[in-house]
């Protein structure tokens, strides 16, 4: 009867138990924000074996827009890939930081990354959240150990930040990312259309990331080298011309990047593909140490 | 401003509707069965621009032990690989059916693909299921147009689908497949203890997969020698040595099949993958009519 | 003693045999052309089991600049990539024709796909080529079982021609492409430069891929559409943007293409991974007859 | 005129050049041996903007039987590879070493990676080759900066050298690989026939890789533990049930190793796409220092 049992039991350990690797966690965090005037919530993925002592490095994963800091987890699995990589090694030991950025209901709640008029949502990552969510868990506290990396708005996210703050991150991996070229006349907008789908659309167009690489300096463009910058996009996406065109200034001003064009759209398979090629991309460009 | 309101409109289309691929779609549907005396719900995917009056091939995509019909939709996203393979043309249009065959309660409800006391799921398959499902929704009616896929329990039905009924379908594909091996020894099971879980388990093993081909006669081995068959199991799952061992055995037999190893363990993110491959796979077995 | 005896076989076998899909076979053919004056060579890759009274599908794979007919099999190793491919039915047994196009002294022998002054090479392919070689080889005969594909110059070959004879191929693969985007200012070229190398580099200005998108009327349009086409290109390769433009003009004007940047430049690394995408697309877009 | 200029100087610039990414260098040395009473051959890539003054980490990668030194470059085009996964960091820049260990007249010269009567290639290996071959080239030196990889007889050579010596290598991909299980009867053979290809299989007897896993003790199995493993075999190659059985003994036995059963057989397609996976691989279980 042992084999009988073997399997009973096996079947009750493996197939009751949700994700296999069984070590890794997903914690769901709030930091209370001054500079917003309210509690951001994020979800943060521990690695199987976290050790609170132990220092890990950091990866912030950045949702779309129309979505939440649950939507990394809910709809795109990331724990599955997460999980899977680094059992191999291809992704070492890394704490993964989802912040909260939108809301489906885009007219009514802020969404975005960058400081708007009445939501400083770039002060608040960078002076509130990044220090003390790391602090929490142990991990990052230096560009060598810090990567920065999402989808459509939060692609672009990631692009700007890494623009605007080189020193801290090591890589940037863009997914399908939502950029502004700067040669779009907005018009003039209806006074009752400007709600926060209309403040998140402008504060993309002023943080323009191709702009940004047309007008940099000598000293920005040495900056933006000490980057690793990965641009990942549907050759069918609305959005395509944006990521190649970025690829293309970059490159044009000497600032490596490498540009993927897989078959896809503006969706959660293109992206569940894109995190198996991000994380070891993140993970071979933390530091050394 | 009229980049503003294309843009706006264009948020409003593309991200508010889901799955991007606009035209496929999954109607839940429900076959009375009288060799079962119940209901039998499943799952059917409608390839983008299904047309009632055209002839499809189909494909039967089988969920595991602890699942349900609709675990291929909700946790597999199988629309979006289809969508995803249909629109480059590496899968034809094909009608994809999911039908229930288990419960996570299963202790107290039937599970399985095989006819047990009591249950006779293969006869409803063949007689009612397969006959009804495809008159229905005008797909498939012949072996050169019908294909049969599953994970883990539907890996191992497809697996003696196959070998019982090999005029039935032209491919195979076998994801971390539960099958027998035939020499397991399950020794005195107390009668307490032979529920329903007891009676799947005991039908996996009354249908060894390897046992099949081990005894298989001249004659059946040139039937299963008209099924295309491959094999797709991760390096780390605990049914591993099921899946090589049939490999081996049909090899040995001269039935060819392909065998694919990957990293990964029994998993959703291991079966997402493997539809990636298995659907293109069925796809170019079907006849060319 | 056996067992040393069958490995001492097998290794005779198999270690001296090169290849070990053994039936495959590379001829190598002369077609003698009056539109020309000379003689020209190609390579044609007969699949295994091929049988002269059987019809097959034919693959036109065209050379780069400073290559010739040999380079595929040479250089790129093809017949590796096909063996492989049309084992496992990812590509259906097809003839696979390789003609001369060109040489390593690009300065003094004729080079390119395309008419000149004084070398009608596309006359010549069209007219004396493609009919004498499908007949010779049961192979082609058809827009549907026929495609064409190249790298380089190749590429851009495999572009112009599936442009101005859309009613010949059914697919086009292009990796790598030389194409011209038309907006190019030459200048006053001295006599004495104006040698081969010369008419090879007009020709393709004068053959411009990308006006012709620019350019086309709705009738060409909708013959275009009747082309499967494919686009690959590394992301580092010096013709990049020839690829991406030319993919984003048959978008904006509804010629589907699909797109593929993967990491590389232009060499044979990046063109014998694309042949084992390029292979499996032709394959599929051949009519089901 | 500057327009054709710049084509005509970028075409004899890229196309006469070979190998794009131009830096990296092979470089054929020779080794006198005591051991052998030999010199021995090899080849060495190095890195694009080697610098003899700085240290690099050392693979060794191995050839196969009836092939020399000179095949991972000449057929196995690993340059190709190697260049392309450094210039994006999924290797680092690493010094490769192809030494020289058989002949195409496997009758009449010695072959192999192990200790024979009259020709102990391991000692020589170990005690000659390895320490100046690192000296010369300034890598490897430590167990962190040291892996081994190889096909056929090579992986076999590759996963012998780590079980008898983990303290030297800091993970081993084995493609292909020729290996013992040790249930084989030779029986008796006639002196005529124990020519030099004789020695060799008797060789690879006497080193049973699948038996050392079976027979090891606790500080045995400890000391593998130490090994990153790789293993990788086509699923038609006449040697798969060697890549599996060890695989299967090893997990049985609680040394991790992933396994990876792609398509194919014993050929350099299969190879050269290992070879992809095996630089990465080696490369991200180099010590980070």
């Amino acid at each position: 009867m042992k084999r009988f049992c073997s399997f009973f039991l096996m079947a009750v350990a493996i197939f009751s138990a949700g994700p296999v690797f069984a070590g890794s966690r997903i914690v769901t965090d709030t930091i209370s924000s001054k500079v917003l005037g309210a509690d951001v919530v994020c979800n943060v993925y521990l690695p199987d074996g976290y050790d609170a002592s132990k220092h890990y490095p950091v990866i912030y994963l950045l949702h779309g827009l129309t979505d939440t800091y649950s939507a990394w987890v809910e709809k795109g699995n990331m724990y599955l890939v997460a999980d899977e990589l680094m059992e191999t090694g291809e992704c070492v030991p890394t704490v993964i930081v989802m912040p909260n950025a939108g809301n489906p209901d885009v007219h009514k709640v802020w969404n975005g990354y960058f400081n708007m008029e009445g939501w400083s949502y770039e002060d608040f990552f960078f002076n509130e959240f990044l220090p003390r969510v790391e602090a929490k868990y142990n991990a990052g506290g230096s560009k060598g150990s810090r990567a920065v990396m999402g989808l459509s708005m939060g692609g672009g996210g990631s692009v700007v930040y890494c623009q605007r703050h080189p020193d801290k991150f090591s890589s940037c991996y863009a997914m399908s990312a939502w950029l502004d070229d700067g040669d779009r006349d907005v018009g003039d907008v209806n006074e009752a259309k400007k709600d926060k789908l209309y403040h998140t659309y402008m504060a993309v167009r002023n943080h323009s990331a191709l702009d940004f690489v047309r007008n940099a300096d000598d000293a920005t463009l040495e900056n933006l080298r000490t980057v690793k910058w990965f641009i990942d996009c549907g050759d069918d996406d609305f959005l395509f011309d944006l990521s190649v065109g970025l690829h293309q200034l970059m490159r044009d001003r000497k600032v490596k990047s490498e540009l993927t064009v897989r078959n896809g759209v503006h969706n959660w398979e293109y992206w569940h593909q894109a995190l198996r090629i991000a994380l070891p991309f993140a993970s071979r460009n933390f530091s050394r140490e």
